[in-house]
């Protein structure tokens, strides 16, 4: 079995971000010279995750709001996990909800493309 | 390495519904003629989810009402994806804990089975 | 394609639990002698979930009051698969914000780890 392994480094000054890696997914695929199989792609950070939905900044807003709601910040001192003194026990809540992993089928060289609607 | 892909159109009137696809995935699998590796079973829509859990009408009930409870259809003016003219903003976010895709292991032609319960 | 496949048993008293499986992974992996390639950890049971998070006392306790806070295990009667005589719904429920499955890259026989943090 053919396999093609990449590690991407993202820098992201805020606390939360959404930054679209498809492009990066598919030169990384192109690069593999893979045709027919599957590409895993997931965060190597567990307060991080990788998802596939619309690009679309209101979305993010909305995911970012929800998120917020769900599995507030603040007070710190509302997760045990902080008593370790770390401040992110809200972001290994949150990586649940969206996720550490995609696996995409591909095709003809080419992974699945979703319909964005 | 063996491949095989095959696209399932569902079409579904309801807002939503939940539809057991498992039959047509295990026909695609033997269509394949694969008996050992895994099989990736993903929605190509961004406000649809694959999962596997109990066929059960009073689950998916309980389903419906908690993700509705969790991020609720109206008013539409609650999400900021929607001013794009869309109405499903929730069905993005419905969608992120309900999952995208599953992959099973398959071994001697059969995809693992859960236990019921 | 080279695969290998192992089932582990876990016998858990509570009614939830937090267990570590991931020296029983590499173990498996280092039984199969596969060097390149994914691995599948997914549960087999549909109230149980597989996932890879920080193994910390903690953030475990955060985990449970969040699943219990967003799906609350009492009353009984809440869901309505309940009515079928069993009272797990509520785990159901939960089994879903904390997935079923991890894929995992293997490289020179070794998984991915994590930087936890």
């Amino acid at each position: 079995m053919k396999s093609y392994r990449k590690e991407l480094w993202l820098n992201v000054p805020e606390r939360r971000a959404f930054i679209n890696i498809t492009q990066k997914v598919e030169d990384c695929l192109r690069e593999s010279g893979i045709r027919e199989g599957m590409v895993l792609v997931n965060s190597m950070h567990i307060t991080a995750s990788v998802f596939i939905n619309d690009d679309e900044r209101g979305l993010h807003q909305d995911y970012d709001d929800w998120l917020e709601q769900l599995a507030p910040h603040a007070p710190i001192s509302r997760y045990r996990h902080n008593l370790t003194g770390e401040d992110n026990g809200d972001a290994h809540l949150k990586r649940q909800i969206m996720g550490r992993e995609v696996v995409v089928a591909v095709s003809d060289g080419r992974p699945g493309r979703c319909r964005e609607e």
